[in-house]
């Protein structure tokens, strides 16, 4: 079994010991997943963005991105499991949508990307 | 290779062919993250709880939630490539936390948690 | 001299008093604005639908989201004032527009709403 | 009767029209105002922090923030009409809290905040 799956057992393992599959509809772990990722948006606040390469790196400062980073990711996941998504394959599918959104020729080395419906 | 490192060097590639790597340093990385968290949550805002696992089953709104949900994903992935960090390892890091943070006796079936720091 | 523009003065004072301008620029005002949305977000993660308007009046859980709120506006009036942006005006504009998009006879009584660009 | 006030008039009137209520309650208040912050937040997502005040002249940029800024500003009022909360009142008593929090001779000109509880 791979890491990704081992994962996902223990993850399954954890809601279950707690009962929490009644809060966890994938409306709540929409909300869940957001409140999270603006908690990690919160650690780079005020960080101006030619220091947020070193800002990563300091031990502190690392241990809560990484932590936050976490969140994200349980949340990810969990939601994944909700509603039966692999992971891999959704973003696999997404990756390919983005090649052909966003040729390579057109985009490179632009911020500005065609915007996005 | 597995199937998450296979898909971590195919995003490097995509990145480096597009030469964005200028634009994705962490905080302009964990914006993107928050931002697509936010579209997410927008194809759950007018769902019930009740009806969000049925409608994530619907075929046109499933679609959407998954192109969403490759985004997060994506741009987790990214984050973490960008300040070296082990999606996988960071995951279950936290989750190690969360087992002590909410013991499954003191939580179970409760969905107010303890508040976090 | 109206309540919203004597809270404005004193939300300038409060910066300049604490020498912050030089953090706020539009771009980590965003990212402010956007992590206290998930702070506030957070506070209903677990509240059923039907629940949320009897949770939102318990004393000690209405304090913790009229705090989050808090953040919110003061966060959107320092965006607004940074950039030379009338709040009031601003918003008038956006429910006009609304107004155009979603007609009250096509929309009445409809959470789906013809998507946006 | 001001300006805020009547604005706060109009949106109750489009709310109304459109019979809109039933979908508003606070929480899915909190998560449309969430993933407008997500939208506001995608307008400044590529903007070094130093180009962030000239990108919010550029004419077409503008337009775009600013139609964010009133979607935000719109569900704020709305989630304050909502629950009963003054927005005014909230913020001011928000930034009372933060004049004790963050004291201006402790914190003056430093983006270190002590952290929030």
């Amino acid at each position: 079994m791979d890491e990704l799956k081992a994962l996902q057992a223990q993850i399954r393992e954890f809601v279950v010991e707690r009962d929490w599959q009644q809060f966890h509809d994938p409306k709540n772990l929409a909300m869940l997943l957001a409140s999270e990722a603006g908690e990690l948006l919160a650690e780079y606040r005020w960080v101006p963005n030619n220091e947020a390469d070193a800002v990563s790196r300091e031990p502190e400062k690392r241990a809560r991105i990484l932590s936050e980073i976490g969140d994200v990711g349980l949340s990810l996941l969990l939601l994944c499991q909700r509603i039966g998504a692999d992971p891999i394959a959704t973003m696999k599918a997404k990756l390919e949508i983005n090649r052909i959104r966003y040729p390579a020729d057109v985009v490179r080395g632009k911020s500005e990307r065609p915007a996005k419906e």
